[in-house]
């Protein structure tokens, strides 16, 4: 793979917030050490001891399974201890304010807090307040930082660039902070976005995103190097940003025939999990374009790299 | 104790899901191999690498600590790392299949995936589908072989053999797959096995598997050499298996006049966990006679041998 | 600081129930032993291998994030094995005894289990009954230990003694296991102990204790080394020992101008999660003499400690 050429030093920050405020030498720095934690997870015995005697707790306030095991799995792998904190939106409530318990948690002396939280900026206000590293699993709207660097991996590892490559997603733009994180991260590796979607799912700050926007699958899809759709979250439904699920599957779930419109060996990918027969058709996701699994696998690899690199870990000789 | 004569190499498969697809030879091998790591709890440091560097999962959809537990204990005791997830009915609706959610966790990598499920088949689909190895905590109404191998472990611990001895099972055989399981071990291991319980609690296939029926509790248990009572289900009391608990009690649940009936050193067992004065009186299940709390112990080791074997472990040098 | 000159084998219990039953050399050594472990959360490799080999297992029937996170990290930066049971009240009601299930969890041959219980005497009952160590992380309206010993802790750091100190606790102490170990704790180590609150807050055998009672505030606080601040249970508030928040805020919540009332360097402490505004004044949670995180910090070390010593641990040569 073509690397940018980022010095062992590149990444250099406390914490994880985003993609928006990550330099291209940032973002290639953990991508190069995610590279080199890949292996890791392919040996029969898949553990390290770089973060031995460390502390990463993560504090979901919002459901999760599959990136808090990520997360979890990610540490392990490196011998971090782990220390699951789920909090129920109900116990959230009775009385303790976020920075509290924050502060709480950082006085047991973690490394890392790894937090996920409904509401967007929950993150950087504990990374300001915080003396411990604070990595951003997830916060309301806004971002997802290493879901995007997980897709940035899988695309760079399949087409071997990141640069000059048309990047279509196509869903519930305005509602999701994988596509806001992957916008940041695609722009500035140097490919361009398109982003398409029912009129009521697009957010209005998508130009001054540098995002080209379309109403339309096919048309967002034509040319496309990578085609990533979001999932649909039924959840809204109730909220009527469209008619019905049958209509939304049809103008904006991907088939067969649409991948006929990408350049030839388009990725298809999808943050998970998956709507089969909504946003997607299940043989589009699991065909030989998909590269959705593999984007599960380098989410490990990713946050291998992201716990090291925020542990102070050189990037050179990550996998010793 | 007597053994089979069982190789080494005798149990060599990627999952284990029934007692039902085990030969005496594989039973035998599990038992082996549990009685040689039966020791390692014992000690003061209840540790070794055996497992180091390999990731178990479990992945419960039905509630559950005991079984949990014992899984997680057995995985770390053999220096795995272990990641919990317990996932409730309610958001297992969500949307994605059981397939997209395992195909998800063994893209991360992990070595074993241990299941619970509601649904009977559901560690089979598993299992076809994963290249990982899957464990079966109890699917639906068919099998739990963990529960099976754990008990044969006991009997052979208390007996000296399993073959040519009469084991009585009593209560809701049609709802339990601890039953199941342990119909198909003890009868692959040469014993007989009777079955008792109100008509409305005994499934109609119970000929083919070679297993004696009775609607009475002193019959059954009358010159045997184990007493296994189930755990009457009292969530399903609402479905009027049987008119009162009090009607079930009296007649299928055991006291200290049974024990009579049964040979003089006649085990009494449980799976747990008990409804005291329900199915079992108490002083019965805190009599000399009862091993309801080896069973228990004996589950930590049959799950240590299952984790280690399924790892491509050998048989002999277990616990070296 | 100032020690007892406590031996190094002062403690030689099986578990911890209560601080009630501990002398002053039994507080001491463990006090003793917090402090040559809480260096080791300040390292870089946060961990000695103290306790590898041992499995620990929270026993949790209240909900609890911090108390459960500070035993976890405790347990595994001595290096552990922890195994995490949260049992929800409504579970805890499908028949099994409290006595069955800490049986069952005794036969998979933990060292240690730390139970939070809302029955008083719960930890009690089960350290009667198993072999294993009881550590007790809160049992109803009765004992809080560890959280006694970190606050020991705290001030004996600040102060440098625990003798001859005027310590304030303010608050429902009639509710409070929080403040009965406290009161056990600073009551054996040498100081006075003046507690206030609302009339229908304070329990009718406080004098039994040697502790002054007091209805006003402002002179519990008078003349004050330590002024322990009680978390008002708003849940509780359903029950009327309070007309309203308001009035209880303003007769019993600790504000700036009563620092000027005790001793010039009186330490304020709470032991979470704070109700800012209630209970206390933000300026005064922030404020210079507030050592608030330091007693979690210190929540860490003592837990520390409590496992290390019910593991046999001699007090010297804790933290090699």
């Amino acid at each position: 793979m073509q690397t940018t050429g980022a010095k062992a030093t590149s990444f250099r920050r406390k914490d994880l917030l985003g993609l928006a405020e990550l330099s291209r030498e940032e973002i290639q720095a953990i991508l190069d050490t995610a590279v080199s934690f890949k292996e890791i997870s392919t040996r029969s015995i898949k553990k390290v001891p770089t973060l031995r005697g460390k502390t990463v707790i993560t504090l979901f306030y919002e459901p999760s399974t599959r990136t808090r095991t990520s997360f979890e799995i990610a540490a392990k792998r490196l011998s971090a201890d782990t220390v699951n904190l789920a909090i129920a939106a109900s116990s959230a409530v009775k009385g303790e304010t976020l920075i509290d318990t924050a502060k709480n948690l950082e006085a047991m002396r973690p490394d890392i807090i790894i937090i996920r939280h409904s509401f967007s900026g929950a993150p950087h206000l504990l990374a300001q307040r915080l003396h411990c590293s604070v990595v951003n699993a997830g916060d309301g709207l806004h971002e997802h930082p290493t879901q995007g660097l997980l897709d940035l991996l899988t695309v760079w590892e399949a087409k071997g660039r990141l640069h000059d490559l048309k990047v279509a997603i196509v869903g519930d733009i305005a509602h999701s902070r994988v596509a806001r994180s992957n916008i940041h991260g695609f722009r500035t590796m140097g490919s361009q976005v398109i982003v398409a979607g029912p009129q009521t799912m697009l957010p209005p700050y998508l130009p001054d995103l540098g995002v080209e926007v379309s109403y339309s699958l096919p048309e967002a899809v034509r040319g496309a190097d990578v085609i990533m759709m979001l999932r649909l979250q039924l959840e809204r439904q109730g909220q009527m940003f469209f008619p019905t699920l049958r209509e939304y599957s049809r103008f904006f779930g991907l088939n067969q025939g649409h991948l006929a419109l990408a350049r030839p060996e388009a990725l298809v990918m999808h943050p998970g999990p998956l709507n089969r027969g909504v946003e997607i058709a299940p043989e589009v996701a699991d065909g030989l374009q998909s590269v959705i699994l593999q984007q599960v696998t380098n989410g490990v690899a990713v946050r291998m790299a992201v716990l090291y690199l925020l542990s102070g870990g050189e990037q050179s000789g990550a996998a010793a």
